[in-house]
């Protein structure tokens, strides 16, 4: 089985690079996904594409709409996501996520440090792995990629 | 049209009774649910009911899921959901809500100060309304409930 | 059987009136949604509610999904939807919701004179009936009730 | 990942053509699909495959049935259905098209000029993009295919 | 548990009058529904309603859209679909209205003379009870109606 | 909220009554829904009704299907599905209905002995509560059901 | 885009071998499937592999449930599904293919000739067309598989 | 077609083996899934992982739910399950997997032996097919594979 993987969330470290690396090494069947990571042009695509907004709500809205194109269809193909939790920020676009995976039936799989376990006690409980590390999402992806 | 309406989100205010009791005085056909807002209640659950855990993660695990048919089958029963963010904690629990409320295709209505608007750009882009105060709600909640 | 009939598309005739009208008098198990009729406070409910917008595009998209949580609640709870094309304007809104209706799985009734024929080809194609007037929208009504 | 996109609406211009020679200069992995754009032949298909019908309402029903065939399928398969309103013709199919695509949710994309933004508010309000030109559509499917 | 159930095909004896009368006296919480059995009615109903049509194929597709508005939203509501086939005509609606309730995940019995077991085969293999006589599918809402 | 509860799974002991009697004094807004417990009349149901078999399998096969329509039904409309597995048999009816209910998106609830927590682990997994006595799901029940 | 039809009902003419040719010769984009089409060893195929069964009932149920797993799985997995009616037999199973098909929403052709038409009028009021021959099938075929 | 096809249960023989190499000798178009066979390492995964756990429910439980991951995304890509059910053990998973494969609409083939018929009556109620070999389920796969 060739799963798709969905790698939602924290944006500041390299976290998918380190589970895509390792898993190229492993050379295990799996495809990964990503929203654009890169800060700056995810919140201009809107008005770069568009035009123009005096409004910074409006800005937003338009690029959040034209992310959501990619991040909906790309989780709708997923069988997989993982959604990391940075120390940092509010992050209410990576619990959205959480959400929308569970609600579409998608195996969720969360990543963070422990200090975290209490605000995130929901979507953990959703969960089907509370990771901390890349390695472990790595791990788990090693071992339900054996051979039937 | 009777609707069903959840009301998510930050429990540190009564917004949910302002709404509540303007509805009730303009008499609008309108059912409310709610998660229970009792913070201490919701967090003991797990253990009070099913016996203790050692390790904080597994009793808010107990508890989460416990919560969550509350709240699952309250959020499947309703026709909009208003996920209200406060300016304080993190409120994943509360974008995650949004996240399944969209996905299982709901009327998503937000309700937060301007100045959550950036790290709430992915979930306005999703909500039929962006609101500030109960007030506006229960405009909205009038508007739609005029006779067809 | 107790039907639900959403009553879409043109507002500036009474043709919704002259249905609900029949149908109490042949008191008949038929209950009936529309959209906000009045096309001035349906234009400005956005801004009414939520506030002021300088672009005629965003005031017109605060309305638009305002209303949206009405019409998309009552379309789902629909057993038929009417969708009434008129002579004038280019109510793309009706054939929106005809095509919503039929996607939905929902009985598509179509009403318009014969002259539209051919523009509305692939919205009759889809439909359960086509008629001209709402005496016959209140026959075919009369004729699905009668008891089992 | 690879998007499938249903072109839909206007047939008079080559907006479709402009619109797949960029991508293909392009390279970004979108496959396109499209009904069948020659109003004549769509119109007759029905009585020359089927049979002659006395009736125009019958030979237009009978055409929309089989386009129906290709129509429906496309845009089942589809991620992405763009929508082209022009500035003449009724174009209901077109609005009919993006209800059904909404209803089955897909992402969609309009396009339109600027002065149909009154008429077209409710599809607007539905989609991911309001866009004006070809370019417009070709720079978001550019975006949204950048490697993750 | 109040169960609605849907009495499908046969249309020449009285078998619906037959189980409608038994759990009527055993005061069973069963609600009945069916397709409008007077033949000549149900024929043409589309032409009387809607028009004259010199054509029999369009008269009869008027008619059985008419009657799809009534049968199709019957199904739907329904838990259980009774399906009887006689030992004349050829009944294929009957046969079609089973395929439609298997593929909505409705509970099938079907109703039969013995003799009629292998030209049924494939749709008894889909039922969950095959029955001879209107007793024996009253044994049986009568068995599955005990209190829990 | 009014909650719809089934309760599957082992049929020699009073759980059933047990969880019953505490909710009705507590005048809780729980409807519940069982098998026939009677383990006879669910054995002979398909032979009394439907004749006589002289193949074993067959005998169980009329009987199971009737018994089923009773309990998928059931089983559609509870929200919640409560699956009891005694310290005897094999039970496997009830891990069968444990992964129908999961498969339906209803909230699970096991109840059994701590000395089945391995074999049971898949099932247990997937549950939003794991209890060991009636009085347990009793509380989880009230507590699902504070007021909103 | 590619097209899987599934090719449902009479089996005693080489109708299907006609399609195939025709569509073969054209190189068009088509997969066609079918039931095993083989009289003897689809009557015979329970008995055969699972055992003899002394009662007709029980060896045509265990065949045809055998042939519900080829069939259900290509109903599945096709776009278009075309049943033809012979002139002999009732051909119970093809009608109920095409309730399965229409409640599944594929797209449904309908083969028969013009004196089936009264008694088939409820399957082609649902059928996307209508055709007398498998030549008209084709063409259809051949019309949607014209390049976008 | 090529079927997909999860082999479901007993972990204590070879008969997955049997059926993999009788289907690669007939060059039958069927791709295998399975769970995790080695009890071992399926038991131990959830701590080798994420961590120890003093409690052996809470060990089982990561377990579980790392390997539903695998199970859940097998079952949702396979269109027939084969379910076997030996003489040891409770093999409560077998059967929760038979629940959720028919509640998703999957072809059910279940393998025991005789003596197990009456406890299994549930489940084998709801299959295509009950068999007590390896034989036989690769009989009935090299059936349905003829070509169309």
């Amino acid at each position: 089985m060739e799963y798709n993987v969905y790698l939602s969330g924290e944006i500041h470290t390299d976290w998918r690079e380190q589970i895509k690396r390792a898993v190229a090494a492993k050379q295990l069947p799996v495809n990964f996904f990503a929203p654009n990571c890169d800060h700056e042009s995810s919140d201009e695509v809107g008005t770069v594409i568009l035009g123009e907004e005096p409004s910074p709500f409006w800005k937003d809205h338009k690029a959040s709409k034209i992310n959501a194109i990619r991040t909906n269809n790309m989780l709708a193909i997923s069988d997989i996501v993982v959604v990391r939790f940075g120390d940092k920020y509010r992050q209410w676009n990576a619990a959205f996520d959480a959400g929308m995976a569970v609600a579409s039936g998608k195996s969720l799989i969360v990543m963070h440090a422990p200090e975290l376990t209490h605000p995130l006690k929901e979507v953990d409980a959703q969960a089907l792995a509370v990771t901390e590390t890349p390695e472990q999402v790595v791990a788990i992806l090693e071992y339900i990629c054996q051979p039937s």
